[in-house]
């Protein structure tokens, strides 16, 4: 077989089952690999923020990864802030790029570039093949390396010769080390920390937001009256009715600080302690209270699971947790349009483990508490801040979790620029609401402008942050694509809309006026 | 004034007039800057490979940097591909890419990434200021970096607290080196192997494409009877009616190399050697005819003009070109609709000075040839072969150059990279008339997987071309972002849309279905 097949063969062994693709010309080999591959789903993005974004929703949601195929260097790059989501989400991706044969380089043909140093910002681990029969083997290492808990974005670089050259081996599944345990000292401590009468807060990530980590994290809060609070963007944190709840963190630096002023000791569990996510004039970046203990007890590279069981153990905690959420959903108020009533009908409505991609940005802060006692769901958000994430990890979600109703959460500015994620949606019949909140504007960028100083904008300013002008049709552009849409402009209409996209299998797209 | 107003300050006294945009929280201080300064035009894209792709779409056309406006690493990432492009077509465009406060680093927010990392591929030149006061004169370093014959890629990376700090001063404007020119002993050596009598080809690339460069070429051809051959993706080529025509290198490798293999010397003038685009198994990279006579006589990076005038005269040439191109329209033949009937019509009613930006890929090798008669025009092309350039590089050709006609002629796979530049052609109300041809695939991936000896490919492999499953609607996705558009399905139908669209100044979209 030729190194492209054994490449393949050897992912497909490791337990790699999907391949989010837009190869190229230096790709061909791959492709035709992968359509000899039957274990191997290939699935079309018509982007490459598309391609890298599925990646990562696929990823947060299967918890082991999805192979990308992309063409070379331009191709590559444009996935890389869909990258930097997922490295910033910790998520499990291996990225195989085409490079030209390595007797071409020399030449220094149009599409050559530097592939190396464009993957190099955005992966744990990059490497390219040696030979034709090394691509598997490297193959098999980038597996292990996406795998290294709770996971790493691994990037590997394929000449096309070794792609097509003949004389490869398939290689063998190579474990990934179990995930790093927290020293038993370091349990005890916090343990002993924790007993001291003070209000004290676990401060949870990463791994440590999943529903059987939050169960131990609850017995620690009923053992010690400990807050359990979340970080601001979780990769994907499990919630809802009969979960144990978790307080999130405000966005805003100066919020975010007052949130926290108050506790003598918090506990990081899965997270580091958190920063201001911009920097302001004369605001301080870090957040946490001065003077406060700050345990900083596993990190997101640590067994958060294992290490809140062995804290509650250290506490004697008790068998089950102070709380679980109640079902809850607040009423309807009136029929206008607004983040409050998506977020009532969202309650309402939500089926059970449903799973959310959270890209709505400022209208986004008022559906995540609206939506505590919802259904049991899994929410995920803008781990890395840059937008264009939410549609395409809607898409990837769906495809790890084909039996769960995906819903996307999507401000209109971050939605156009991966929009392209819709015609994915259509083409592999994904069961993914996507939800347009369209006010007509990067909203978040008026409020960022006068908190950077910006007293008084002049009308140059505010058009760079206007997208009224043309008015997007986003029904228009969703059918264009082939996702049916609707448009709604009142609280009765979306939900009207919502429970009708909800009761049907496959995509569909409401958006949702609320300038 | 504070680093933002300095720097903004600085672009407007070195001639920038336009900034292409899509900022964030840490570009809001060169927001305000800018909105402050009446001389910069602020342009909005939805995209930031729309920002760059307009950039060098401007810079080809006005022979100076436009200024970019980029949200850090991630935004800079997005904008990548297409400065792939730009950097191969020697584009002048200054970059300033937001960063976040210097002392905000350490923290590691969500948005950091290693900027100057992501920038070094597609950048000639990248630096980071090192104080508020530093800010524009690097800015000014910037400019002058840019306009290094023929044109650079200048990135500039600007820490929000140097931008938002006061006590900055504007830089004074740093004038650019003259071209470097070719030496006289190398005019003479290649005017006397020009002289001898055997097969001679004057290979253009670059700036040696221009209108009174290919005068001179045109009498060398007079002199020596040389032939005229322009590389494969010119940046800018002057060409149709009235102008000294080229012939155009074929794109596959070995047809290229057949094209050359008859000619005994060749001098390069704007261009080096060519070489295949892509490798493929069994077939050499290195395109010219082994044996011939060689002469790189001036790379991209000396003065073309400067070199091909002085050749003529080290020839004694005549005055005049040895053929200035006749008006030609070819035949409109039937009323199916396909790349011949598209060309016919072009060729028809292309208005003097249009601006033609070629991403028609398979289609658009069928285009060039029918319009070499036509109206005198300038014709850019993909230079790097990083796809989604088209549609924002005619938006940038058209701020540039408002009293001209910009037609896209682009290929449907394409055309969904940056689709989002539709939206800044609405806005921006730009002379842009895009005709997407749709033949629903990536066709030249069902010809590259031929080639690099895929015989069979199955129906995942094939599936991976297709962009049919669902059928893309470029009316509604078009009308969506507010140009109006129209589908056509036969050749006379095309023709009468095309008239109509070029009847009127302002945007419009014409699909024409070819499939």
């Amino acid at each position: 077989m030729n190194g492209a097949e054994a490449l393949i063969q050897t992912l497909s062994d490791c337990g790699v089952e999907v391949c989010f693709a837009n190869p190229g010309t230096s790709e061909m080999q791959l492709v035709a690999a992968i359509d000899g591959q039957p274990k191997m789903h290939a699935i079309l993005g018509l982007f490459e923020g598309v391609v890298t974004g599925a990646a990562d929703g696929y990823g947060r949601m299967a918890e082991k990864p999805a192979a990308t195929l992309l063409h070379l260097g331009p191709g590559l790059a444009n996935g890389l802030a869909n990258l930097h989501n997922a490295k910033r989400a910790h998520t499990s991706i291996v990225n195989i790029v085409g490079d030209h044969a390595t007797d071409h380089l020399q030449y220094d043909a149009p599409l050559t570039s530097d592939v190396i140093g464009v993957a190099n910002p955005m992966s744990d681990w990059v490497r390219v093949s040696d030979t034709p029969s090394d691509l598997a083997a490297a193959g098999a290492e980038a597996v292990e390396a996406s795998l290294a808990y709770p996971g790493q974005i691994a990037t590997l670089i394929a000449p096309a010769d070794h792609a097509w050259t003949d004389g490869a081996e398939p290689s063998a599944r190579k474990e990934p080390a179990d995930a790093p345990r927290v020293d038993d000292k370091h349990i005890n401590e916090a343990a002993a920390l924790l007993k001291k009468e003070s209000p004290a807060a676990l401060f949870l990530g990463g791994r440590a937001l999943r529903e059987d980590a939050l169960e131990q994290a609850g017995r620690i809060a009923a053992a010690t009256g400990a807050r359990l609070i979340c970080e601001t963007f979780p990769a994907r944190l499990q919630r809802g009715a009969g979960r144990v709840a978790v307080e999130r963190l405000p966005y805003f630096g100066e919020m975010a600080a007052d949130y926290l002023k108050d506790f003598a000791k918090i506990v990081f569990v899965g997270a580091e302690p958190p920063v201001s996510f911009f920097a302001y004039p004369g605001k301080p970046s870090w957040i946490p209270p001065e003077g406060a203990d700050l345990i900083k007890l596993a990190s997101p590279r640590e067994d958060a699971s294992d290490c809140l069981t062995r804290l509650a153990q250290a506490l004697d905690a008790p068998a089950e947790p102070a709380a679980h959420q109640e079902p809850f959903a607040p009423p309807l108020a009136g029929d206008n349009l607004e983040p409050a009533s998506i977020g009532a009908a969202l309650a309402e409505l939500m089926p059970e483990n449903a799973i959310v991609s959270d890209e709505a940005a400022t209208a986004g802060l008022a559906l995540f508490p609206m939506t505590q006692g919802a259904r049991a769901h899994d929410w995920l958000t803008l781990t890395g801040g840059s937008i264009g994430q939410g549609l395409p990890l809607a898409a990837g979600a769906a495809v790890a979790c084909p039996d769960r109703k995906v819903i996307a959460l999507q401000a209109d500015g971050s939605a156009m620029y991966t929009v392209q994620a819709l015609w994915t949606m259509a083409r592999e019949n994904l069961d993914v609401t996507s939800v347009i909140i369209n006010n007509g504007s990067y909203a978040i960028l008026n409020i960022e402008l006068q908190r950077v100083g910006v007293a008084e904008p002049g009308p140059k300013a505010l058009s760079l942050l206007d997208l009224t002008n043309p008015v997007i049709d986003w029904v228009a552009i969703s059918e264009g694509m082939g996702v049916p849409a609707v448009k709604t402009e009142s609280a009765g209409a979306f939900k009207d809309a919502l429970a009708e996209a909800l009761s049907i299998k496959g995509p569909r797209l409401i958006e949702a006026v609320i300038a």
